[in-house]
């Protein structure tokens, strides 16, 4: 096997460290913006590169329909030397919330998506959390999806008092998350119901009756913030229900537009992540490394 | 059938000209970008689409990479509601200039593009003036290459005076392009050979010694003109041999960066580009509709 990195996955730092890990040879892409806006991409010392099993790592964020370029010209390159089926680490793999017709005419972007990685060689897909398991049917492959419950819990450990601390889903959708972590920390969770307030329009959330979060640690647990709309509001909302502490647990902090700042503001004392895309340098913020969770599953398989 | 036009073509006003023309209906695909950079598509009014001979308009410039990615969309969202063949009117087919490798580890990037196209059911492209017509062999579908010499040639007989008109190559790679404006226009043609000074690292461009380009009117010829450099350099050098007027024409006009001063400052008088990318206002530039060179080759083919 040899890993081979795409200059997406560069600013994770995880090409090299897996390669060492897995004991294997790092192999490079390089790539590069030609002047009108095309992407170029060149496998370096491919003619070391034998036949060997291959570990394409990619993340798609940012920039994602380039960073998607970037791979597909990359399975072409593959195939030029003779190599048509490949494994993929993509630690975030975008276009996952893209998973249903919403309305009539869309396409299912992220299971379009897949299925061009699987006709072009891609056998096998390792990732971090992708926004619903519906997703792990789209892909004819194997799709690792690694839920790092166990990565958080491990570092909450050391940062709340457990048997203060309450795991809050913002929506149905983050339940199974709460749930996982919840198990992990041996903590109560709960998942939080959104209301429209038909009047105002104001967006209200309401936890069950008889939970009570005055004095508690507060742990939100969402797959991706974007925005950070939701995990603000929320984190806002258990503030003035009296929370001591709110802390967010996210797999992909993608931080769009003032993002940051808004959750700063939201009361949120921390924020942690896995470092499955380019991570940011802000007080707020602390990354783990996801490399020990794709080297356990790769070698579970081997 | 019916025309669907993607948002990158509504800049070059195709659309419903098309679908008059062919006497169809023209549908249209909504586009959006999320805050996180993700593309979105849905096809409008789709519940009036029924299984009809689908013909898509896309243009893939600029941001090659997101017009790709709603290509690709909206093929998904046809499949979605049963349409799995389509044809599709690309006017500027991109990364068409990667269409061998040039160096090891390197992909093919246009074959790879193509393969994944007919792989999600185009089976027919109709675009203007490939790079180069190794591309035509690449798509396994039909992939009809129109080149817009008598186009060119009705609106430079208006130009210049065709017994001083001197049509210029500026490679090896243009020369069929010049030849066949040239039987157009019935005036001569030649190919420009270029050199690079060993000693000073400057490009030098040559004419066949027994020709003369004094008081001539010189058109050259391109398919794609991105920074400009080359015409530029060839249109300065024309005009030092006392050339009277330099035009250029060229299929598509990407104009990047400073291309447009730079070429304003080499002498060229006007620039005629088919309309085949959004069109740039300035006076040096003008645009032909390429709708009628759609229009005969697809009624030809019904």
């Amino acid at each position: 096997m040899i890993v081979l990195s795409l200059p997406g996955s560069e600013p994770l730092g995880i090409g090299n460290k897996l390669a060492e890990e897995l004991g294997v040879r790092e192999f490079k892409v390089y790539s590069k913006t030609f002047p009108d806006g095309e992407t170029y991409v060149r496998i370096t010392d491919v003619e070391k590169l034998s036949r060997d099993e291959v570990l394409i790592i990619q993340t798609f964020y940012p920039d994602q329909n380039t960073r998607i370029m970037e791979f597909l010209l990359t399975l072409d390159a593959l195939r030029e030397v003779g190599i048509n089926e490949v494994k993929a680490i993509i630690p975030y793999l975008a276009y996952t919330r893209q998973d249903k017709i919403f309305l009539k005419g869309e396409p299912i972007s992220i299971r379009a998506i897949l299925n061009i990685f699987y006709d072009l060689g891609v056998r096998e897909i390792y990732t971090i959390d992708v926004h619903s398991p519906k997703i792990l049917e789209y892909f004819k492959g194997r799709l690792h999806n690694i839920i790092p419950s166990e990565l958080f819990a491990k570092r909450l450990r050391d940062m709340v008092e457990l048997d203060k601390t309450l795991i809050v889903a913002p929506d149905e959708g983050a339940k199974e998350r709460a749930r996982l972590l919840s198990k992990a920390l041996d903590t109560e969770y709960v998942v939080i119901k959104k209301y429209r307030d038909r009047v105002t329009g104001e967006i209200r959330h309401e936890l069950p009756k008889d939970l009570y979060v005055r004095g508690r640690h507060v742990v939100i647990v969402d797959d991706i913030i974007s925005t950070g709309g939701t995990l603000a509001s929320i984190a806002r909302f258990v503030r003035s229900l009296g929370a001591k502490e709110v802390v967010a647990v996210a797999s992909h902090g993608l931080f769009v537009g003032n993002a940051l700042v808004k959750l700063r503001n939201s009361g949120i004392s921390r924020i942690i992540l896995i470092k499955t895309v380019p991570p940011i340098s802000n007080p707020l913020l602390e990354y783990l490394d996801p490399t020990k969770l794709f080297v356990e599953v790769i070698q579970s398989r081997r």
